[in-house]
């Protein structure tokens, strides 16, 4: 049996719908086993888990296998996020988990094969990619309320400290206890405790809480509204064009055939 | 008196606009009976209330019966939800109150009468159906919530089990405990304790608030403007069709006969 | 100086702009007097401010009695909800405020006196208008709500009332503790607090968090976007015609004429 | 080395985009400085960073000048906020920091050195414009909200001073702790204390969070759903404009073209 024969049965392998669904139930199995294995479990109950666990590697390695064989660019392969993220949990979850401190690596990487559900299901991988496209787009959003936050929590250290050090002991806690406020988490023992040092502080608290929820909330509906006007219009144009609805550029172009035949049909100037 | 009379007789019954405002005031005293029960009532007054129960229970029964009369086919009658909810909160009803188990069925039946305000109606109907029609479109969004949450549980559980067994006890426990920081209750007290030992676990809790309110938000917000640019769009498109407005497909028409019109003119070329 | 005359000179002096800033000059130093006397202050002073009030009294009186004479049919003037408003409170303002329960209700009619600001700036006039106007559009979603708040009271007054009679004691009380729930405050003591009892209650208070903020958010942005997309809409039809831009029915109409002018050219046909 | 050979180096050094780059990078040290000194430092490191603090003054005040000396007309160079705001932060960090009051004024300049860096990154700049372009329409909200906060306030005084005087001492403590209530932060606290007084004061309270929510989330989503409205009609122009799309505009110059032809061709009625 020579490559070629081994990628095209390969390829036949891994678009087969009922391999498909195997590998999806796999997920799911392994992802209960990741739950269930947080309850406390009776020795013989944690035998059989454990072999199951081994078992799901397996296969999980035995399906990665498939897919890389079924590539017909090997090198390309791995150009591929989800391919390589894939390919990494399940490199990973082969180091044997012993007593080690690999333990807790092993047993974080084996959580994130979970994440595979949203490499395998089309509809979950669109949805994270679009969420991830929409980030650059409110870098600056997130680099000016970083900004705001910074200049607060700097104002917050200089004039808070002495009062609360455990709150404001440098610019770190500082912004921590601010996300805090920002959260309306106890923000009022913040406020009445630097206000009975400096009365007029409520000006810093109130200030900052609506400059952030302000800058959040229009970071968060100006992506939304923004992606779903997109889609939208996307959608509404296609259905148009299947319809066979007349757009402006059809009617133009039906005028402009219009008037060539006028000027054609025009006597001639004798 | 034959059965098809009968079949008339029920149909002007139940299609009399007296008798559906009756159900709906005999509804609306159900609801009060409901609440009034939760007050401590004395002992004569409990009397009088039974027996407005039991005179309500029978009410609906007829009611039931006459809407089973008027349907033309009695085989479909079960397969609207509506008639069928209706049926059982009637039938459940009938079973007598007594001091055993059935007793807190036969309570929570009585409560689930006021539902039936939705299902009487239209508008609330129409409301609860839309709301109804949204929730598939965001099947997928709330499995990636899903996923998100049990990813952050099973990692939750691995690191901060030792701190503190009654939050991060195992997986369901956890997810509650996330769904508390989700909604700010107390979160920080929950961060504080696990900083105590991991002095970055910070991380873990802002990167998880950040990814699922981003993304509760995402579904509400993207939900109803959906549905409202759907809506605003059909409405507009009916009120135009209503007025009489010229529409792109119309001047296209227009066109095209003007160009037949000026094609059959065209003097014959010799 | 006949009846005539008076009004038209009341109507000169409603009209005049000096009078309208001098009336809330007035309405302003009004709010301050009422801030004012919430501070202790010292009884020279109060009598000061208590002189005050009453002239502001008597130049509000003066004011409506101007506003009544200038209206051209007298009867007609108290159909004006606003008119109603300001006059209602000025005539309650006379009553004496002795140490009496009178007291209060003048302290309390001179509160409302700062709403006579709304009455008599336009733009805020319009935009509670706009608020009420938008109301209701949503009494519905109001309706499910509260038969969703009615039915989950209900039930937690059933199950929880023998856990704590403080926050489930009747349906009131409930209906109190789920709004609280509702705003996520100290929402997992009351969970935590029923689920030592019944271990799934937390699927009580999830699918009402669930449910409640769903719908008020729907109903928020809904009023917000729909009031937003009305106005945007007219504003651009507005701007358009003012533009003098092509509409299709323009064009509609001018095809129709362009067909007239064929026909007419049409030799006849022989 | 005349004033106008000057200006021309100076224009020269300020577009340089190496130049720029090299200001930005200025700015970030800045601002890493002013976090780092809120951290307990060893007293020679505190050296260095106080020499860094003075070689950061030299430089900003440098850039400066080179600005300055680049506009082409001196006196419209202030007309911008922007180098206004630039000039008097590097102009008040040259203040000598000795242990007087003034130390702690020349830290608070230091701190909004940070805020150069949206004077500098042009995409900051639109961003903050484009947040107080929206400022003030919506003035009135604010203004709206305020006279609730107002009334409510004043209301609050007046029954609720005897209850709780730190929460409802004065009509400015009232309003910060309705702020808080509108917060959802303890609030419940606040009304149950109340409540057992005025057993009816949850109306206060929940009339309260209704009408400011409602006037918040209406702000918010107002401005953000408006600016986005125009960019996204202002971009859709355009892009229509590049593409060559038609318009309703063109379609009417072009049958209106279509007229003249008929019409020219129109046989003389003889």
């Amino acid at each position: 049996m020579n490559i070629q024969q081994l990628q095209a049965a390969s390829q036949a392998v891994r678009d087969n719908k009922a391999f498909e669904l195997f590998v999806v139930a796999i997920i799911i199995i392994s992802a209960l086993l990741i739950g269930a294995k947080t309850y406390s479990i009776p020795d013989p109950l944690m035998v059989v888990l454990n072999w199951l666990d081994t078992g799901i590697t397996v296969i999980f390695l035995i399906e990665i296998v498939i897919r890389f064989m079924a590539a017909p660019e090997k090198k390309r392969f791995f150009h591929n996020g989800w391919n390589l993220f894939d390919t990494l949990v399940v490199v990973i979850s082969l180091i044997p988990v012993d007593h080690s401190d690999m333990a807790l690596i092993g047993r974080l990487v084996r959580i994130f094969r979970v994440l595979r559900m949203v490499s395998i299901i089309p509809e979950l991988r669109m949805l994270l990619n679009s969420l991830l496209r929409a980030l650059p787009q409110l870098g600056y959003v997130l680099l000016l309320m970083f900004i705001i936050y910074y200049i607060y929590a700097a104002i917050g250290t200089t004039f808070f400290e002495p009062i609360n050090d455990v709150l404001w002991g440098d610019i770190s806690i500082s912004m921590l206890t601010l996300f805090r406020v920002m959260t309306f988490e106890d923000w009022t023992d913040v406020m009445y405790e630097t206000m009975a040092v400096y009365p007029l502080s409520w000006i810093f608290y109130l200030s900052f809480i609506f400059l952030t929820t302000f800058a959040f909330l229009n970071m968060v509906i100006g992506i939304v509204v923004n992606v779903l006007e997109d889609e939208h219009a996307q959608e509404k144009a296609e259905q148009d064009a299947a319809d066979g609805k007349a757009t402006l550029d059809d009617l133009a172009a039906e005028i402009r055939e219009l008037k060539a035949l006028l000027q054609q049909q025009q006597p001639p100037k004798s």
